[in-house]
């Protein structure tokens, strides 16, 4: 390698979720050769968690990671392998022993993980499709079928190793991969039908809304499947209103943390785009017409940025959001300034209740203390991840627990007929 | 302009302080047509800190931002004028009324900020050169000069306005210009022995070592005097352990947020500079030589991130760190794997103290929720923006008084002789 792909193959490594998803995307209809890394399960901890992706391609080059670095080598080899076969591997990396192997040595961090690794086929558009709309999707893979005598591999199920289905939270429903999309795989074809929905929509719907993933053991008429769902969520929105240049820093930011990004101007602000190169859209409003002007729904998935620095547009882009219900509405200036505006919602007889209040983060960001653009912008920034993942954003050496919540999600054995 | 100086001038409305110092360096040769704006005070609050810099060319472009964008228009003009008579200027904007004014409705910042404009000339070298060669400095700018009486300006002080002097906290040392640098401003040459050095030592030396700027009221044998006293602290160094590609993130945002990072690979680690192209300087290492290979000073403005991924290197790191007395050592992993290092160390009866525990940071990073290298970076990072700030990180909302904590120094009046 020269030293500029050393640099290109670094750079992909640790680039953002969002972006290894795309990469997924627009490698769909590529050659392939294309090998999907997905970790599956960790014991113990880990650097990156269950979900955590990495595409590799048959150049050796891998965008996203799923180690710190430690581990590649040996995935591409197994990535090799894949590839050769055309078949699903699930491969055990065991790093809890610090003292006799190489593993333990290099990593020490005391987990094991397993990893997925599979042909990317056109079959997973189904999810990347998903992901790019803005809906959240599951992943559906079968790791083990067993028959009541845990010995017994022959059963009555229509799933096998290896079978796949996507599951559409919104729509409730399943999507299956039929022999057009390319489906690889030891079981062959299955079809809604197959799939045990009533048992999985519910674990399925909560892991594809946070987009965490999961091993989900569950008995369907006496047969025992262990089912991996790989929750994808759509990637949350912040909203920045605000053409100044310090809206530049917080949307690079935004956008290398996994969100999407619109950046909101007033009154004729010109070439936002440009400006802006970081968003991933952008509008140009006026008073009055925000919820129009903005073309997307501002729910509880929204965080909202206000720092057009004027008083008057802060004012009516706080309301219109406030209004929405957005989770998050983070406004940038002083506290004297926000005691002001209140006076002038209370004059127009807009009361800000106790809810409003706890959506309301102003002055802006966490207290890191820093001055500069980009130091305010990190504050924000870690703030917005803060309150989206539900964080008390104290040291991690206070938390108690650990560093990454388990989600425990069980499906229900005996669903309703 | 066309689209690409657009982006380009929004890039380098954003850029790190640091940045903006280098440009500084970097011009100190050029034309002379240079002209350097810096925030001298702010009554109320403002979107930036005394102290903050923009470098603005003849051809309207600006390196930095002491405002969020809406004065650069004004700034540009008086740029222009300064560059014409060649002589400093102080020019206030009052953005504190509302509802009457221009700037008022653009930035509601509810202050007034004072703002010098001086041609840029190579005697700003003095603070340049400490700067990268890791030396805090103070730019000492005298603003007025009065007599007993307030009403008379004769008066027999040696100093006038717009007078300039460098104070090294270190040598305790004053350099003024000189006819050689090209120096400017009405009050021509003065010497060492004009300045009350024995008054504004102290606080110069706390301003430089914080990295503020403050206007200094003192009284010298009658004579009432202001000097803006702009302390530039020598970037706040971090040292980051490790080779693994998580290490990318750390340094890009950790650069951005004014950092100068070194990155430190053990055992051979190759191609760290091109892998690393944010770090400013990379070293390859081994146990027990760190400290000589660094070739650098660990001290209380060292800041330590240990993630190596190796057990045994990060306990090295992690002890010559702590022996060496760095307030912050952030270690990456969990809280199981530092209990094992624990034993280890009591193993070698190296016990860890109550001063190392306060020292150490682990699991390294603030509690944001998020687990993509980008999102663990960010928090790294913002967690060590909040130690080297002394900041307890919650959210701003939540805290008292001002979000930039008001520096109150005085010079003592009556020093001793």
């Amino acid at each position: 390698m020269t030293e500029s792909q050393k640099t290109q193959t670094q750079r992909n490594w640790s680039v953002p979720e969002t972006e290894v998803v795309q990469r997924v995307h627009q490698r769909l209809e590529a050659d392939g050769s294309d090998v999907l890394a997905t970790i599956v399960d960790v014991d113990g901890n880990a650097y990156r968690r269950p979900g955590a992706k990495m595409l590799l391609d048959d150049a050796g080059d891998g965008v996203g990671s799923i180690t710190a670095g430690c581990l590649e080598d040996d995935i591409l080899r197994a990535a090799e392998s894949v590839r050769g076969t055309g078949q699903p591997e699930l491969v055990t990396y065991d790093l809890m022993d610090d003292d006799d192997d190489v593993w333990g040595l290099g990593v020490g961090c005391n987990g094991i993980i397993e990893v997925l690794l599979e042909p990317l086929t056109p079959s997973y558009r189904s999810a990347t499709d998903a992901f790019t709309e803005g809906r959240d999707v599951a992943v559906l893979t079968v790791l083990s079928v067993h028959g009541e005598d845990v010995d017994a591999s022959d059963t009555d199920s229509p799933l096998a190793y290896g079978d796949r289905a996507y599951y559409h939270p919104g729509e409730d429903r399943l999507s299956t991969p039929s022999d057009d999309d390319g489906a690889s795989g030891d079981g062959g074809e299955t079809t809604e039908a197959d799939w045990p929905i009533d048992v999985l929509s519910e674990p399925a719907s909560e892991l594809a809304g946070r987009g965490r993933a999961n091993v989900i053991d569950l008995e369907v008429d006496g047969t025992r499947l262990e089912v991996f769902v790989d929750g994808i969520a759509a990637p949350a929105e912040l909203v920045v209103f605000g053409s100044g240049h310090d809206v530049g820093p917080v949307t690079e930011l935004a956008s290398k943390n996994d969100f999407r990004v619109t950046v909101v101007g007033f009154r004729g602000a010109v070439d936002l785009a440009e400006r802006f190169p970081d968003a991933d859209r952008t509008v140009t409003t006026s008073p009055g017409t925000i919820e129009d002007d903005l073309e997307m729904g501002l729910d509880d998935r929204t965080y909202a940025v206000v720092m057009t620095h004027n008083f008057v547009d802060d004012r009516l882009a706080v309301e219109t959001l406030l209004d929405a219900g957005v989770p998050y509405v983070g406004l940038m200036g002083p506290h004297e300034r926000f005691e002001e505006m209140i006076e002038e919602f209370d004059a127009e007889e807009r009361t800000i209740t106790d809810d409003d209040r706890s959506s309301l983060y102003t002055p802006i960001g966490l207290d890191l203390g820093g001055g500069s653009p980009y130091q305010i912008a990190h504050s924000i920034v870690a703030e917005v991840l803060a309150v989206h993942n539900d964080r008390d954003p104290r040291h991690l050496r206070a938390r108690e627990g650990h560093i990454h919540d388990r989600i425990e999600v069980e499906a229900d054995p005996t669903p309703p007929k």
